[in-house]
């Protein structure tokens, strides 16, 4: 088969091609090098890539008898998870060549399956909001989204089959929603966080960036030893939940009518839409989750903080501002509520199959200064549920718009088994 | 005054005498030097330490006219837990002469208040099972119990004020049950995480061992920027509950014995003693921990045990063997049951002030190849409580054993609060 359109075919396909011996491990990376060496003076997804390294992993790959479930499948992952053969640099000059020891468990366990770690994609500064020179691969005019803004990009522009980015707001599906990528944000803990530098490790979760739901799904039987999650079958009839969330006031209309969208076509495809009005109490999750968040990082960055604050930006600066002298009767009363919220998530769900919720505000703003609002996604992340952004609609500019599903805590495969049910129903935007 | 007792003093005598100017910080550092040097062949608490390099801190915080709240007082900082100057070994060939790039969150917490960072204190390989040379300062004989068992050591021994331990099982009380101090386990993640490498991080828990319950309180009070905990009223009458948990058929008659003093002694002093049975489910609580950490430990060492496998214990192969195959749905069975479980504490603690436990099976077993049973500190562990060590009595041959208190997620002063008052009543063993 041609080779040029590797980069561009799915995890899933390329694995299952490499295993069969119809393709090369290095035909694959260096079909995403090609894209990445056409792509990325405009959409500047990459902090480090070394493309002869990222071929010579390949070529040993191919040499490999023994061929593991990712073998040969090129991975990004954000530049604040460490990796033991390249820095780790997290957008800020404090770290600068900064060389880990050892890869992150998340690394370790992709690495250790086959996959190439073809280089680190560009975070905002810390994982924060502060953001790097990452582009929109739809237009690079407008931003791509934060703070996995190089995973999102690089990802959706077809330079790498799947990355890995972290969300303590809305860092993965704000992106994906963006950029017009799948972004997966698991059960909070549920990728192991371990070689993550932490933004607060309360809110802290690794999720990933891909292109389809069935990539995100690979990745995680490997990463959990599990089995693929289930295929539902095409006439189920799932109960949903829609959550329009405390936030709706500020949804755009593109958001608003990629719900309204989705609503019509997954009742024509069998669904039962229920509505579902969060608790009161939930309004205040929002304001609590900014507490956890300069409570923690003040914690995670006060060596910097103290000893390297002139390499900090002053977006970060402030929040650090913020969080040192905060009270701890402030901090503990956010981590109350958050819990006391977590314990009425059943009552939430009622027997809903999933939650069906906006993904974002709408279309990625005009400009690179910032990132977009997190709160259709940072309500989410708070709470610990898994959820996900699907690329299923466009705006008024034809930027990428997602739709958000949540899932029960620790039932993420159920989560991602309607999501690919959805995503037959609605079709990706592009 | 003499300085040849200023490592005897607590903290919080330490701190107010630096503050009035009545001693200097060199002269508090000078004398927990010299009782390490005395000591330390015999102890072997320290994994790192540079004389030359303490007492330059020390003399540094001499020269400031600004005193932070723990000006001058010398910590210890076990070896999991990263520094920017000192080496983190996490005693293993593995990370020989490991130098992190910045302070962990809770190091530079307390650096940033004055704190002289004494030096690494010795732990077990990873903070898992397999010990450092550490020995019971009370018996070189025995073990100090593990896996903070340079922290334990060197505080019981009046080489240092305080230290750092972790808690991930039983690593924080039972080497204070057993070597004679007081240790604490606040509510998980109450300590920030950030620069600590895990273990398993669903369990894993920054401590302190220090001398007095006061001390600990100390500590807190920086990490968290909260006021101190209250003093209770001498005449206050506790309701305490009365726990034996599922693990009392591996009591010690010394254990028996103190749980049965304990009781009597705070009946006299006026305390109201109910029994508190545990739910059978958390019968399953104790494997629900072992699948955790195996499971978890497998992720965070997954490079390790890729690439450097020839570098590890055959007792810590051994946990990783267990973790890497072990199926998802194991590890998430555990998860919920361990969620569920918390979900019920509220129940478990009815009206009760606090709950008494017991902190270890019984003194510390003789010889150092095994740091002995961590089942009732680890059943608290994964319920995320907060829970102190208060070493209270001793055995037969004269060793310490402590006993347990447990209080409220989140409510960590209050449990604080009444240790104190428990200390007041039953005074210390030795």
């Amino acid at each position: 088969m041609s080779t040029d359109i590797l980069n561009e075919l799915p995890a899933t396909e390329i694995v299952e091609k490499i295993g069969n011996g119809s393709i090369t491990a290095e035909a694959v990376t260096q079909a995403c090098l090609d894209r990445i060496a056409v792509r990325e003076d405009t959409v500047k997804a990459w902090a480090y890539i070394d493309p002869d390294y990222a071929l010579a992993q390949a070529r040993i790959l191919d040499d490999t008898e023994v061929k593991g479930p990712l073998h040969g499948l090129p991975i990004g992952v954000k530049d604040v998870i460490d990796t033991s053969d390249m820095p780790t640099q997290m957008q800020s000059p404090a770290y600068e060549d900064h060389q880990p020891k050892t890869d992150a468990a998340c690394v370790a366990m992709l690495r250790a399956a086959g996959a190439v770690i073809l280089g680190k994609t560009v975070t905002c500064e810390f994982a924060g909001s502060f953001p790097g020179p990452t582009t929109n691969p739809q237009n690079p005019a407008h931003t791509p989204g934060g703070s996995s803004s190089g995973s999102g990009a690089a990802v959706a522009d077809f330079m790498v089959h799947g990355a890995f980015g972290t969300q303590t707001g809305g860092s993965v599906l704000r992106p994906a929603s963006f950029c017009g990528t799948v972004g997966y944000k698991p059960t909070y803990n549920l990728i192991n966080r371990s070689g993550l530098m932490f933004a607060a490790e309360n809110l802290d979760t690794i999720g990933l960036l891909t292109r389809t739901v069935d990539d995100a799904d690979l990745l995680m039987s490997v990463l959990l030893n599990r089995p693929r999650s289930k295929v539902i079958p095409n006439d189920a009839n799932p109960k949903i939940g829609l959550c329009r969330t405390h936030h709706w006031n500020s949804a755009l209309p593109e958001t608003i009518a990629a719900m309204d969208d989705s609503v019509v076509r997954l009742t024509a495809a069998g669904a039962e839409i229920v509505d579902i009005t969060l608790p009161d109490s939930f309004a205040d999750l929002s304001p609590a989750r900014n507490v956890l968040n300069d409570f923690e990082r003040s914690r995670v960055m006060a060596d910097l903080w103290q000893n390297e604050r002139d390499q900090l930006s002053d977006n970060i600066a402030k929040q650090l501002g913020n969080g040192t002298p905060m009270d701890f009767a402030t901090y503990r009363d956010a981590v109350v509520l958050a819990n006391d919220s977590r314990m009425q998530l059943d009552d939430v769900f009622g027997d809903v199959d999933f939650i069906l919720a906006p993904s974002a505000t709408g279309e990625a703003p005009i400009g690179l200064d910032y990132t977009g609002n997190p709160q259709f996604q940072g309500c989410w992340t708070i709470l610990h549920v898994p959820t996900i952004s699907l690329p299923t609609h466009t705006g008024p500019t034809g930027l990428p718009v997602g739709i958000q599903l949540v899932g029960r805590r620790w039932q993420d495969e159920t989560m991602l088994s309607w999501s690919r049910w959805v995503m037959d129903k609605l079709g990706t935007a592009r």
